[in-house]
């Protein structure tokens, strides 16, 4: 059960113009369910990635940089679900190419125009021959209103689709941007297990476009963590079409470029959030405040003690106001020098923790209200400095064992 | 359940000279149980002492450290279950001290001669009151074959007492080295929710003693995680109380020292592995050991990644050969420059992983074979040097959580 996250209502998805989505059937892992998706770019395009830091990184992963690193106009995107196609060495490379090269032949492209994308079970040979007789179908189906199945498509885990859109005006233009996502588990920042795709009909030179991309990335899903484990397969995906025929966006210093980015940020933060209103098991939906460090860093470490902390997740999912295992995790974040007496805690609006103890208008029925809510806020404040920094993360439930354990089977 | 762990025999605890335990029914937070342990110093014993690195360290960690400063002769240690006295400010120093204080009236000495120790719930007032009134039947109680008593009175989510003792002669005499711990959760480096005590009646220094401590800690208690929460409370004691006359041991580079010290770490690694085997809701206990590496603080980077990952210890859990998973591990665990192709993993006896992908011998079976043993080995070789290390820890089950989730009520 999602926390608050319904599906997105089809008609509530915007097509972006000069971007078509098919889905198909190729029975990667499982049968009866549309496993493969491909989204289409017309000409003039521009796309912009992130991709993990985990070393090992999926065969599609290295793939895709190496197909963006050559620089040549993406026509498509290719994603399959599954299978992650990781850890699978030399041979997951071969497979990754050849679905590549497939696609390419059928879209009279270089197969280097083409970015494969998988996510799934880990260690498992691609079953490419599968993906490949599935083409022609996801094809059939590519039609620039179809969000709704290709967000169905890419879960794995998920048990809600992760879609939205937002409308402006540029130059008395209406710009669309519609982005969706998976993921569900293994999340953490750089990057989640996730897929993250947003694309927008504005248009937008491939380095303003990076730029955007790891702005939003840094304020939404690197701002996310399910359980700490940082995946093989994480990209984050931003396609600008330039369909809309707006004047296009060069730098970040344009009026244009700062609108648009705030949309995209605003659609990948509640993607973010989504993946983690839908986190395995998630029963508690928590944003983590850190405010008064040194440095945005230090405010980091503390707010991921916290979200990370299976001690305090668990108090969470037990709506037990236990805090002293936030103060725990506080005093554990690394932070040397820290002057535990200047530290407040607040859950929620009760202020729980003062001069190094308990408040004392603390009172345990006020803890207990606020832990009893599906959205929960906790603020720390430092008294260190003034920066600051948000952490979104999900309680640990019996949900997300058993979830787990049973993956595979 | 803990995975294969049974309560040590009475007989088998071997009473150490010089040091006498004695345990009430205080009721600090339980009835009908011992909660509090007192243990008794004859003159002339050493002391050493290593405690938690977390911020929020409790009020009798703080007065521990001030006490043993002052570098007077121990006469007894005081230890709570129940409440941790941890976030309890300024009022948790004053009633830590106030215990030390009504026991060092009774044994006529200085409080300071007095070392405090408390486990718990976290940020409730110590009842201080309760404690005091307990002392003289703890300390009526007192004698020197009480270990098993002792181990039983120090436990908390603990489901097995854990203690265990090794003779060794030094200088043709015989010396007796007998330690118990306890721990369940928040089991973490630097150090765990334990408490640890180990006892000898050799002569030993305190200089010598702390060098041995520390070398003792680094190779056991610091080699554990079973959530990666680092309490505030920890605190692994090592007293020598002279009393089988034999020569003092005043450096590390005495035969003596060393013969010692391996039976110190011996007992240390045994309460250890103790503590994880009795993990909450533990039913595997995994070895991790990274080889191959550039430093032994890479292989740590690793072999933690690894024994930290929810996915990793739910496929444990689950006897499920996910292997995936400890590849994924490997991957994010912040050696930015490994090369994933010399990467070799063994489960057990199988190997696993080799050329950055499945190896070409694995076969399923052969992986779930190891994976449905209760105690099994995982094997990291980076490739990249000689260098080593090793860490256990155990599987996350349905029964952490509900431990968790239930903790206080």
């Amino acid at each position: 059960m999602a926390v608050n996250l319904v599906p997105p209502k089809p008609e509530d998805l915007l097509p972006v113009k000069g971007l078509t989505l098919g889905v198909a059937e190729a029975g990667v892992r499982k049968a009866n369910r549309k496993d493969v998706l491909i989204m289409r770019l017309a000409e003039g395009a521009s796309v912009a990635g992130v991709f993990t830091q985990n070393r090992f990184c999926a065969a599609p992963v290295i793939v895709c940089k190496e197909n963006l690193a050559r620089a040549r106009p993406v026509r498509a995107l290719l994603v399959n679900t599954g299978n992650a196609n990781a850890g699978t060495g030399d041979d997951g490379l071969v497979r990754a190419r050849l679905t590549c090269s497939e696609l390419a032949a059928a879209l009279a492209c270089d197969s280097s125009q083409i970015l494969p994308f998988s996510t799934g079970v880990i260690m498992e040979p691609l079953p490419a021959d599968r993906i490949v007789a599935a083409l022609p179908r996801a094809l059939a189906d590519c039609r620039e209103d179809n969000w709704a199945h290709a967000a169905e498509a890419i879960m794995t885990t998920d048990t809600v689709p992760k879609a939205c859109s937002r409308r402006i005006v540029l130059e008395g233009k209406p710009v669309t941007v519609t982005g969706m996502a998976k993921g569900a588990g293994m999340i953490h920042p750089d990057m989640a297990t996730m897929l993250g795709y947003i694309a927008t009909d504005a248009a937008v030179t491939p380095a303003a476009l990076q730029h955007m991309l790891k702005l939003a990335a840094a304020r939404s899903f690197n701002r996310i963590t399910v359980d700490g484990d940082t995946s093989t397969n994480d990209s984050f995906m931003l396609i600008a079409t330039g369909a809309a025929r707006t004047p296009l966006i060069t730098n970040e210093t344009q009026p244009d470029y700062a609108a648009l980015a705030a949309a995209v940020t605003e659609v990948a933060v509640w993607l973010a959030q989504a993946i983690i209103r839908d986190g395995e098991g998630a029963t508690k939906f928590i944003t983590v405040q850190v405010d008064g460090g040194k440095n945005e860093a230090e405010c980091s470490q503390v707010a991921y003690a916290i979200a990370h902390s299976p001690l305090v997740k668990t108090a969470f999912f037990a709506s037990d106001p236990n805090l002293g295992r936030l103060l725990c995790a506080i005093g554990y974040a690394g932070i040397a020098d820290l002057d535990v007496g200047r530290v407040r805690l607040h859950l929620g609006d009760v202020q729980v923790v003062s001069g190094g103890g308990l408040d004392p208008a603390y009172r345990e029925e006020d803890g207990q209200r606020v832990m009893q809510q599906s959205e929960i806020t906790v603020r720390v404040e430092l008294g260190r400095g003034s920066a600051r920094t948000t952490v979104w993360t999900c309680d640990l439930s019996h949900d997300y064992v058993s979830i787990n354990a049973d993956y595979r089977s």
